[in-house]
């Protein structure tokens, strides 16, 4: 913003184009299909379910409209937020004046904004700005130690539930909130605590109205794994200081970019299609998704939360849908997993995502004795081996017939992230669409939470 | 120690006794048989099988005769190494000079120590001793930002590859060593490494005669995947001021549980035997490792490497074998990959590793109008919580029919984790034989390597 206060004139001319740092996400889904050894989809195959792709554009299409209150409203976030961004703006400055800042929250509540922070810091965190501390899980050791580490006063608290009453997120909120009063008294305590949850409905809704504790809403239609770029996600970015305003719009670019219902045009049409065929027509029932960059760690869990809770359901006529979902890291993985991928059972598909280039690369030194043992290492750097890996470990599975496909970013930055969000969410309500489910909802879990609280009714430790 | 050189005659008294931190772990299988809905192995099945479980447990033993030159001396290590504890707490104590610690080495050769280390740190780090960083991956964006932080003066590099050739190990040494010496000189560089690796041949083996490098061997006959217990595991773990002793202490005693050929009471050949008949009589192909405790996560990541490159193969009859290792974690993966286990494909089951209790529980305190909103959580700590989520996944898993099995630690520490790796090394080890795959090699992952260097010479980029 400072730079644009410097050259306004620039800054208008420049305007219309692109930034230069926003590029589009390439996606070459070419190994996806049959051909060069590759038990791939065959085009005909495409071509038969024409119809039902079209028809899955439709819904999706119909299910778009109406901006927060349409079905697939998580679509629409990408306009929508743009107006919150300036509240979610002051919320975020008032919590970036303390040093740690505590985000609880479980699954849908953490995983995304976790993914983007995490992809936005290549290496560590970045300096300036307060600490964010994902607690996510109840482990009592993990929050034991987190708060003996913290000093009260110094702490905010974003707590996050869409329903307002999800027991592990509840129970953190309890734990961390008496140990802000007892430090510093309940209205200091209240003064620390930011909750984001539904606009009317449950506990910390009422909570938030009782107590006057600062709240942002989470629109009603959109669910927890897909409410990442609502305030769900873009407050604790904010916080962090990353660039929430080019997150929406790297998600909106890639809305246009899939506005058609040609499943050749539509890259998340056509990722729904492959991936759909390949389980029902070629066995494929796992997906493993690999990044090959440590910031991409936890996109590949952002998208197993997604594709799993979506689509791994029964369909109305009582048949299992879904694929499997794994994460896996290049180039770790290829010494944990690539042996079981290339000769176990031919039951799996992949996707890389890659880098195009890195920020900060490393030449590999050799001494002078050093250069005949390794002749292929000379004037390398680290990014070569990294990508010879990748293109090596990609080019195995191909020959060995598996189907895969790859994502490639320029860099890693909010725009990309906002577009690989948009792609991932969109692919997922057509793959739902195609196998018959409703890719919102989850019935199967609320058995497990009921179970839960029987379990401590019944008081019962082991 | 201290406190025994202070108590002299009740340390001997007390020696011959189990001391009060070591237990055995309680290994709870009978969810993976079938009744009660489960869609288990009838006793009939393991019945049939009877002289093939004894034939894999002849052939375990054959192979495990001879210490460190026997086929298996991976489990020979608990033993072999005791004699070897001087020597590896002699390297350790000057490593521990050093404020932080590098430890290079990837899948086999990082994974096994970072899954003890992380395991014996609930909630953080100790205090005390240096930092370690595992470096693993060859991500230049990770590596430069940790050089970028780091003092050459007050680091020590640990570098670690069986082969002394695993490309990624090298590179990162390549990198870090010229780090190293552009700020000290060679000669202190050279003080400030360590190398583990074959104790004969290899770049790394022949650097360490040429240069005067300290090294430690891997023994010949145990590959990466199985060498936690060998100075692969036991110097970086030294270093951390892990109890090493008690973690091959725990490990003799698993062998010692597991000697019997009797299914019924050797509980690696069971483990083996349900897993193999539930692949191939029932089709659970995927095998879900869901630990309870944020500290377990990494041993997921480590059975997963051990279970899929030893048993993901073909058979000599060119059949492929082995399932699909998942990590999971609870209780974040309820709300992100329950829906699926429970309602997809019944293709899966499921081990569940819990602690029996928590070294730091948080009582969950309720304002006196919460009583009646959450009277399920009166009295209760995040530990009662964290258990009742554990028990009713359970429960609604094998309601809906899914075989599963539990391991249960009494406390988290170095004696149950030794246990933990002799069990499943064990385990994984007479799966091979039931399989008719060989568990030690990985032949399809050389391929991959031949590729990457291929790309290299090739001067690619893409």
């Amino acid at each position: 913003m400072a730079a644009r206060k410097k050259t306004p004139t620039r800054k208008r001319r420049e305007a219309p184009e692109k930034r230069p740092e926003e590029t589009r996400l390439h996606i070459d889904t070419r190994n996806m299909y049959r051909g060069a050894g590759v038990d791939g989809v065959a085009t005909a195959d495409l071509d038969a379910v024409a119809e039902q792709l079209r028809g899955a554009h439709r819904a999706l299409s119909a299910g778009s409209r109406g901006g927060l209150e349409a079905e697939y409203a998580c679509l629409n976030l990408p306009q929508a937020m743009a107006a919150a961004l300036p509240e979610i703006g002051r919320a975020a400055a008032a919590i970036r004046r303390h040093r740690d800042v505590l985000v609880l929250g479980i699954g849908g509540s953490s995983l995304g904004a976790r993914a983007v922070y995490e992809a936005l810091r290549p290496g560590a965190p970045r300096a300036g700005g307060p600490r964010l501390h994902f607690l996510e899980n109840i482990d009592p050791d993990y929050v034991a130690e987190l708060v003996r580490r913290l000093r009260p006063e110094a702490t905010a608290l974003i707590c996050i539930s869409k329903s307002g009453g999800t027991l592990e997120t509840v129970v953190q909120y309890l734990i961390l909130r008496r140990w802000l009063e007892q430090s510093l008294g309940p209205a200091a305590a209240r003064r620390r605590q930011w909750l984001i949850t539904d606009p009317a409905a449950g506990w910390l809704r009422a909570l938030a109205a009782r107590a006057k504790i600062a709240a942002l809403p989470v629109p009603p239609k959109v669910g927890g794994r897909y409410s990442v770029l609502s305030a769900v996600g873009l407050l604790p970015l904010a916080v962090a200081g990353d660039d929430v305003a080019a997150l929406l719009r790297g998600a909106a670019e890639n809305a246009a970019r899939c506005a058609t219902d040609d499943v050749r045009q539509n890259p998340a049409l056509e990722i729904a299609a492959l991936h759909y065929l390949l389980d029902v027509r070629k066995g494929r029932r796992t997906l493993v998704m690999m990044p090959y960059a440590n910031p991409l760690r936890l996109f590949a869990d952002w998208f197993c939360q997604l594709w799993a809770e979506s689509l791994g359901k029964r369909t109305g006529a009582g048949a299992p849908a879904g694929t499997m979902p794994v994460r896996a890291l290049g180039a770790v993985d290829q010494h944990s997993q690539l042996q079981m991928y290339l000769e176990s059972r031919p039951d799996k598909m992949f996707t890389f995502v890659a880098l195009a280039r890195w920020e900060r690369d490393l030449a590999i030194p050799l001494a002078e004795t050093e250069k005949d043992v390794f002749p292929f290492l000379a004037d390398k750097k680290l990014g070569d081996v990294m990508d010879a890996e990748f293109r090596a470990t990609r080019a195995v599975i191909t020959e060995a017939g598996h189907p895969n496909m790859t994502v490639t970013l320029d860099t890693l930055n909010a725009h990309a992230m906002g577009q690989l969000i948009d792609l991932y969410q969109r692919a997922t309500i057509y793959a739902g669409l195609l196998y018959g489910v409703n890719p919102l909802d989850q019935p199967a879990v609320e058995k497990g939470k009921l179970q839960a609280r029987r379990f401590l009714e019944n008081n019962g430790r082991r």
